[in-house]
């Protein structure tokens, strides 16, 4: 059995797998292909109006909330959000606590004003700023719930009166969270929601009452809320996907019991790291995420054998973003508690080996 | 067995769902979901770089072209290319032929000039413009080589000296074209190519050059090619189900075999209805699309029941486009002869008893 911690695209539960398999060669007994129905029939309708009524419902959301799924990754909302919102006269705040929040920066840089409220970026993106000012008239302030490669998370959600935006791409659904409290929401499927390919966004009315009409019709966000997420020819089957993982979710008890799995997984692998000083965990403690684990060695030798004991023990994706060297593992809510008991046998061997 | 006449997305090969279906539950003997691999693994590095050496293979492409494979539909291009290209003394020429030319024509409006050369919107887009002059100033002159909607489709290549665009979505690979004569190709992959949620772009190094830089990254063709179609997380399933049709399509003999069948289908079809007084071909016979027969009745009870037959009989997707009316049979590569023969028969004995 392979043990995947890949870091995105990523392990999905295996009943997905089992039902997507199968709606590829018969989907729903109609004797068609997932892969070949019409968007615009009753048999997709269904899969569409039930994904969105499951993201609603997982995420606790009120009323005045909207739910898209969007074609491109999470970098299509980096450019999208300000080309709706920003223009040369208006401002929006952003915190720059990782990769993926500066280059939401750079791209929000085209349409308007940006003010970076606060920035990690002096040590390597290890901590997450907290002592900040964010200037009243912004129009939004954005920030990285989860930072993926950096394996840092904020714990709680930012004290502020102008509209909340947020990246969950890498720990949506995977802790409980007011998710009400945000004006808009994105993040790419594939790491908690599915497979590669689509975009769940989720935004308030009165936000999107502000978004600008003057844009391309495919970048317009009025005009998928008017048009249900269907625009034009939607990703059929990563939303089909989409659908099955938010069920896996529901039938799991919901985003309060992964969550306990979750911390489970985490707390399992940190406590194990912190105990053999044989590896570092360069993240400052109270910002540690709990969906990436990124740890090192200080010695390139030792980090080649260990990365060969996890591949021979068949576990994957082990290996830390190119930018941060190192490990990451990540522990996203399809990845089962067994695979971090395996992994941290592993490390524990490793360590009485080496250590 | 149920025949698919979907206009798209639509069929695809009985072989490309078994292969889909089984790479779900174990890709390439790997124990991983196709679904699960990471996107800058060799696993799937090897899957894009196949179905990018296809795709150039099968369109006799020069070494001067580069593919893309990109998030989104043909209505992210209709954006895109003009973002590229265009700016406010910059101009633009598009044929007007049918409603998705009109909407490509309405997004290039937002980034410049643009010259209508001519339109058959008189006409309900019954038939291709032919004689119209092209400013030669261009950036580039813009056609949709085949009107999903209308059933339409343009024979021959213009002769133009400006860049060439198409937009080949619903015929691309369906018959030999000279493609190395176009500076700019796309087509969304949900008719000949493959699923919903995945773009192909083919583009010219020389009009690539003179593309613009000055627009978000995810925008910028350059990019793109620059980082292999991995600038971010690629659909790593949509472009999978790609490399399966593409390989489909080379074992089949490739384009030029491909394009008699669809002409055995196409001719038998429009022969048929010719023949019986009780249909109607709205389309110049001169511009009849070989992908998209339309067709209708000009009797709403005999239509209602000619649908309930063709349901009846396990054929779907025959009814045409709300903006049409009457019957739109959508032919795409992978529809087999024998479903066209089987429709054909039903159109026979349907005029038997209402002729």
């Amino acid at each position: 059995m392979v043990h995947n911690f890949n870091a995105g695209p990523s392990i999905l539960p295996h009943t997905v797998f089992e039902e997507a398999s199968q709606a590829i060669l018969n989907f729903n007994n109609t004797g068609l292909s997932i892969l070949e129905i019409g968007h615009r029939t009753a048999l997709f309708e269904e899969v569409l109006n039930e994904a969105v009524s499951l993201v609603k419902e997982l995420m606790h959301l009120d009323e005045n909330k909207e739910v898209l799924f969007l074609h491109g990754g999470a970098s299509t909302q980096f450019f999208q959000l300000p080309m709706n919102y920003l223009s040369k006269d208006k401002k929006a705040a952003y915190l720059d606590a990782g990769v993926w929040g500066s280059k939401a920066i750079k791209e929000a840089k085209r349409f308007g004003q940006v003010d970076v409220v606060a920035s990690s970026k002096d040590k390597n993106y290890t901590y997450i700023p907290k002592d900040y000012a964010v200037p009243h008239e912004a129009a939004y302030f954005h920030y990285t719930t989860n930072n993926t490669i950096e394996g840092t998370q904020m714990q709680s959600i930012p004290s502020l009166s102008m509209p909340l935006v947020a990246d969950m791409s890498s720990d949506i659904l995977s802790r409980e969270m007011d998710f009400n409290r945000f004006s808009f929401i994105y993040a790419g499927a594939q790491k908690n929601i599915g497979a590669a390919g689509v975009n769940l966004v989720v935004i308030d009315k009165k936000f999107l009452d502000k978004s600008s009409s003057a844009i391309p019709s495919m970048m317009d966000y009025k005009q998928h809320v008017a048009n249900g997420s269907m625009l034009n020819t939607p990703p059929v089957f990563a939303i089909y996907v989409c659908l099955l993982t938010l069920r896996w979710l529901k039938k799991s008890g919901g985003v309060a019991a992964i969550e306990k799995v979750n911390l489970q997984k985490s707390n399992l692998l940190y406590n194990t790291l912190e105990a053999i000083p044989l590896f570092q965990l360069p993240v400052a403690k109270e910002d540690r995420s709990h969906m990436n684990a990124v740890f090192t060695m200080n010695n390139e030798a030792l980090e080649q054998k260990f990365l060969q004991q996890c591949k021979d023990a068949q576990m994957i994706g082990i290996k830390g973003h190119r930018s941060v060297g190192g490990f990451r593992v990540s522990m996203y809510n399809a990845l089962p508690l067994s695979s971090v008991e395996v992994l941290v046998e592993l490390v524990k061997d490793f360590a009485k080996q080496h250590g």
